[in-house]
Formats: structure tokens, C-alpha cells, sequence
């Protein structure tokens, strides 16, 4: 046991300001592990990715990792065979500081698409960074990994495996270009667990289809996505029976769906987090379509922000969604009010105890496509003046 | 010839207020022809469609109409068989106010979606219509039929055909829930040229698909959508030869393209008309999806609307459109200023240049995609406060 809650054994973390950001704010984080961990990762699946993606995807595919050092305020993305340099260097001197192999250290960036990264900051910020390095360093780490994000994103996790403990630990950062597709933005987990590395890549990518696969904030996926996991197995627990890693699974899963909801809390300019909640569906590809055309649905985002139950505007998603689907067929609930029944309005009054519910922050739209028995659902949030200013503003 | 450049022989139209807008604005329009008019009619895809739609399929179909009665204020869509009855009972008083077949008669709905259609105010306006009825009555229809509209949408054409001078007028409302899908909004066209409805369909069909299904707002797609075109013949032209015929889908075009620019430049909130044009695509289903990834983003279109050339978006829309491409092949302009070349930034005099550039109020997107010859283009406008404003704020 230890007395910070964010320690987790054999892992240290730090954030430094390495001048990246022009506010001067952290900028930099590196987490480190004691001992090589097993490592897993997933990567977006935008055709444009940047060059931390396939330098970490490159150094992931060994199954093992010793630490995972991220910048803020710089994609390193679309900047050709100079930023995937830059990529490999930024590995090359973190290793080196360390005293551990290239191939052993993951690198992430967000921030601008376009720019270069700079060298010359990113080559001070390490050795700080390494000197920096401390257990309760997380927190530090959190922070310098935003951009817009208004807030730092922690999720924790103990379990027990072997009948030892063990904790788990994620930070994350989203806020805008989130859509992901079998990944995220930024997502970094860290576990004292041991576990080899298949066991650690199929728990990830089984817990990220149904978390970090099913957010959005704008429908735009980014071409810097990844979620890494290290364990590092310093809680010794030995081999894992069935149970320990279902329950190991289940750990991940509450991380990884707890940031996944932080991120879109924090989506930019939100001031809603919805679960749009599919039944009815007469497939799972189809209750999947329909989810994620209304929580992309401009309109239906702008009237959760107006808190204006305008269930014809969700009508008219889950008609265009491509989905099967029949008016007469489909029903409407916000937080429990029903406010379509059979494709039709249940009234003003119904109405009215929909738009009390909408002024809560976290609102749940249940819609019942009344044609089969596949389910899904999308969190997304709401859209609102201030995403324009933050979107129009970004780089000025 | 006639004085008003609006009027097109044998057409005559009209505009009320009947009460169904809550400030008293004109909501009403009637379009009638002096004599039974070939007609065709492209109707929305959405699977969810009004009563309206359904209604005027069906009086459509036998390729001949007398009327088109609209109604601003409320879409009669999800409506159920109650809305389905007040669309026909629309069209049966206006068939007897006029004394022909309630079939030749078509009907057609904007506004908010769930509400029941008024029918005592409809009732009412029908007769005030036609006693309204003008040959250059068509400006106000034009004006009855907006919603959220800034300005009415009006084009016209004039031609020659078996040496006689004929003339096509076309009006239509948009704005919001503007991403048509074989169809647009609401879009009237009258003509008085001599042609059959099977031409006329096909003219239609084939206009429709590069000028009303290349344009985008928000990304979704209504439940009212619809073109009609209306051709009474009065010009007296007789047999169309092979060059008529092109002269007249080249002037139908003309007339269409024009209105579907005009919906994008009244886009709610726009501030700014913008061309997404994609080239080098490697099919042409390639290049409608990136040229649509690309005009759908929000975080493109607040880019535009902050007047940042903000390329790594659009890398990033093209990235995670379905097309196939490479980075390293795509090539980027704004106005013709080179901001990409092989998926590379030209670097901050460029990037100053194009931002001076996107000051202007029409911009042409250019993107090559490197890959093949394909080719597309979709119209698009930014993402602005006053698009959040007006969805919020809507049925309040």
C-alpha cells in the first residue's frame, strides 16, 4: 500500500514545461516503469497518422516497454519523414537518459497538425523530465498531456490477482477531434499486474471497443490516437487463473470507461454528457449506425444545449443513419420521460418534463427502434457556442 | 415577354400569412399552373418522411400537376395518420378552390418536426391564396416558404426552343438540415416549355445529382425534402430536338445550381461560402467521400469561420473519410495558394497568405488527392456562433 492513491509499485511519472506550449504551461510527461513491462497497444485508424503512432506502434509490437514519453502542444503529425526523425530521436534520448533501449520507450504527441516539432525543447525537456521522475508524479503527468482540455483525467482501479493486490492506473486527454475508431486520443495505463503481453492485448482491445470506441465530441477522428498499457508485474502475483483475469478485464474496463466519460465531459465547450442508448435494433451494425448518427448529429447537439426536447431532430438522425428503421416502430425516452411512442409525440406535457430533465448535466436518450433485439450506445455531449470559439480560435 | 422578370407564361402564385408562423409572417405559398403541367419530383431519402412527401410521391407519379400548395411553420412530419390525412385534405381544398383533381394537386411542409399541422389556419389560407393568385405573385411565395431562412431564394433562365423563347423560374428554401440525399429541400420549379414527363424527370434526376446532392450545411438530411418541377407548355415550342432538350437541362441546371448555392450562403449562421473540391481521387465514390468528409467537419468549418488555414484538419477529415489515400500524395490549396504539397506544409508565408485569402466570403478548397482522375465537389459553409444560436434557441 502506498499513501498517494495515484502509486502504482514500480511506476514513476513527471510533467515538466518544456516551452512547447506557448503559455508556458507542462507540456511534457514521461512515465516510467522500474522493470520492462508488458506492453500492449491500439492506434487510430485514420489514414493520416502522425509519427508517434507508427514509431509506437513499431516499439509496442515486441509486447514490451520500460516508459512513454508525451509532448502537448505539437501533433507531430503531417510533417513527413522530418517529424518521424523527430519521433525516433525523441525515443533515442529518453532511452538514453534512462539507460534502457530505443525500442523499449513509446512516444505520443497532440496538439497542432502541421507544425514541426521542436527539437531543441523537446532535448532540454528530457533530462528534466528523467530528473523529475518521482511515484506520485502522475498528477504532473496528467496535466501536461492537455491541450483543451479543461481538466486532468484520472482513473484508478485495486484488484486482487494471485492473492496479491494490484492497482491500475490511466490518464488520458480528449477534448476535440474525438471520434475515435478503434481508439482514442491520448490514453496511457499503467498496472503492477503481471500479465504477458497477449493476455494485456487482448484485454485492451476487448475493453476499448466498448469505452473509448463508443464517445464523441465532434465526429472527427484524430490522426494521433493511441491507448498504451504497461504492466510492469511488480505486485508479483504469479500466473493469473481465469477469474483474476476476468477480474483484471473488468479493472481496465472501469478505467478505461471512466476516462472515456472525462473526455467527453471535458469535450470542448460541453456543458452536457449524453449516453444515447439504441434498443430495438435489427442488428448490432445497425443499433451501432444509429447511435452514433444521432450523438453526431449537429442538430440534435445543439437542441440538448438549447434543453429543448426536439425529438424530431433525433427522427431525423436515426432516419438518415442507414440503419432499418420505420417511424411507426419507434419510441423516445429522455432520462425516462417518453416522449415518442410508435413514431409519434406524447405531447406538450410529456415535453415539459423532458426539457426539466435536460437542465441536469449527464442525461441519458433511450430510443427503441422496435425491430429487433441488438443494442449499442454512444456517449457524446452537447454542441455550444463556445466549441465555435475554442475551433475558430485554436491556433491564433 | 412580361414586365416582371419573374413571371413565366401561364404561372401564376402566391403568398399568405395564415397564422401557422407565430410573427405573423407570410407562411403559406400556392404555385398553380393555367393549364395541366407535365411535373416531376425528387423526393428525401430519409427513411423518416413527412406526410407532405408521401402524398406528393403519389400525386406526382402520373407525370402531371396543376398546383403545389406549401406551408412554412410546421413540417408535418412524424405526424403519424393524422398528418398523412391533413397533407391530402390540403390538397383536396385546394383542388376544389381551384376546380381541378385533388391528385393534380402537390403538397409540400417546413418547418418544426412532431407538430400537428393547423388545419383550421390552413383551411382558412387556402381560399386567401387563391384569391391571391398573380402572375407576378411568385416572390411572395418564395418568401412564404422560408424558415429559418435570412432572404428568400429566387433564379430564373431564359432559352429558346423550336424557335420559340420560353422561360424556367425556380424558388427555394434551406438553411438547416441541409445535407440532401437524392433530393434538397424545398424547390419549386415552374416552367413553361413544352416537354414530356419522362424528360422532364430525367432532366430533373440528372441536375439534381451535382447541384442539390452536392450540398451540405450540417450534415443532416430532413424528412421534407423535396424538388418539384412543373412544365405547362405554354411557350408552344412543340417537339424538342436533341439540342433543346440539352439547352433546357443546361438551363434547368443553371437554375438548380444557382438555388442550392444560394441555401449554402443563407446556411444557418454562415458566414461564408466555401467549395470543397477534390481531385485525383482513385474512384468516383472516392471522391464524393473525401469531398464530403472534408465539407461535414465541424472542425474544418470552424476553421473557416476563424479564418485559419488550419490544414492539418482537413489531412485529418480526408484521413478518416473511407477514401483511399496516402499522405504523402495529397496536395492542398485555398484559393490557389499551394498550402500542402506531398502532404507537407508550404510553411507560414503560405499559410499567411491563404489566411488573408479566406477573408473573403467565397472560397474554393482545392484537394488532390494524387491517386487516380477521379473528381467531385460539394459546397459547404463555416460553423459559426450563430449556427449554435439558432438550433439552440429554434422551437423557443
Amino acid at each position: 500500500m502506498t499513501s498517494n492513491i495515484y502509486q502504482v509499485q514500480g511506476v514513476t511519472a513527471a510533467g515538466v514545461a518544456a516551452g512547447l506550449k506557448k503559455d508556458g504551461a507542462l507540456d511534457m510527461a514521461l512515465i516510467c516503469s522500474a522493470r520492462p513491462a508488458a506492453a500492449a497497444g491500439v492506434f487510430t485508424r485514420n489514414r493520416v497518422q502522425a509519427a508517434p503512432v507508427i514509431v509506437s506502434r513499431e516499439h509496442v509490437s515486441n509486447g514490451r516497454a520500460g516508459a512513454v514519453v508525451v509532448n502537448s502542444g505539437c501533433a507531430n503529425a503531417c510533417t513527413g519523414p522530418e517529424g518521424l526523425a523527430h519521433a525516433r530521436k525523441t525515443a533515442e534520448l529518453t532511452a538514453r537518459e534512462l539507460g534502457i533501449a530505443p525500442e523499449d520507450v513509446l512516444v505520443a504527441s497532440t496538439g497542432v497538425i502541421g507544425a514541426p516539432l521542436d527539437m531543441d525543447r523537446v532535448s532540454d525537456g528530457i533530462p528534466e523530465l528523467v530528473k523529475g521522475l518521482s511515484p506520485d508524479g502522475i498528477s504532473r503527468a496528467a496535466e501536461a498531456i492537455l491541450t483543451t482540455d479543461t481538466f486532468p483525467k484520472i482513473s484508478r482501479f485495486r484488484g486482487r490477482a494471485g492473492g496479491r493486490s494490484y492497482g491500475i492506473i490511466g490518464i488520458a486527454k480528449g477534448a476535440g477531434m474525438i471520434m475515435p475508431d478503434m481508439a482514442t486520443m491520448l490514453c496511457f495505463v499503467l498496472t503492477d499486474i503481471e500479465i504477458g503481453a497477449p493476455a494485456l492485448r487482448a484485454a485492451l482491445a476487448d475493453c476499448v471497443s466498448d469505452t473509448f470506441n463508443r464517445i464523441t465530441v465532434d465526429g472527427d477522428t484524430s490522426t494521433n490516437d493511441m491507448v498504451l498499457v504497461l504492466a510492469n508485474g511488480s505486485a508479483g502475483n504469479g500466473p493469473l487463473s481465469k477469474a483474476d483475469t476476468a477480474g483484471f478485464r473488468a479493472g481496465l474496463r472501469n478505467v478505461l470507461e471512466d476516462l472515456a466519460r472525462l473526455i467527453v465531459r471535458d469535450g470542448e465547450g460541453a456543458t452536457k454528457l449524453i449516453h444515447v442508448e439504441v434498443a430495438g435494433a435489427a442488428s448490432p451494425s445497425d443499433a451501432e449506425r444509429a447511435a452514433r448518427c444521432v450523438a453526431n448529429s449537429s442538430l440534435v447537439k445543439t437542441a440538448f444545449y438549447g434543453e429543448d426536447p426536439n425529438w424530431g431532430r433525433i427522427m431525423a438522425a436515426l432516419g438518415r443513419s442507414g440503419a432499418a428503421m420505420e417511424e411507426t416502430t419507434v419510441s423516445i425516452w429522455i432520462n425516462g420521460i417518453l416522449l415518442v411512442e410508435g413514431g409519434i409525440g406524447k405531447g406538450a406535457a410529456a415535453e415539459a418534463d423532458a426539457a426539466r430533465e435536460m437542465k441536469g448535466k449527464e442525461l441519458t436518450l433511450a430510443i427503441d427502434l422496435g425491430r429487433g433485439d441488438h443494442r449499442d450506445r454512444v456517449t457524446t455531449c452537447d454542441l455550444t457556442h463556445d466549441y465555435i470559439s475554442i475551433n475558430a480560435d485554436y491556433r491564433s
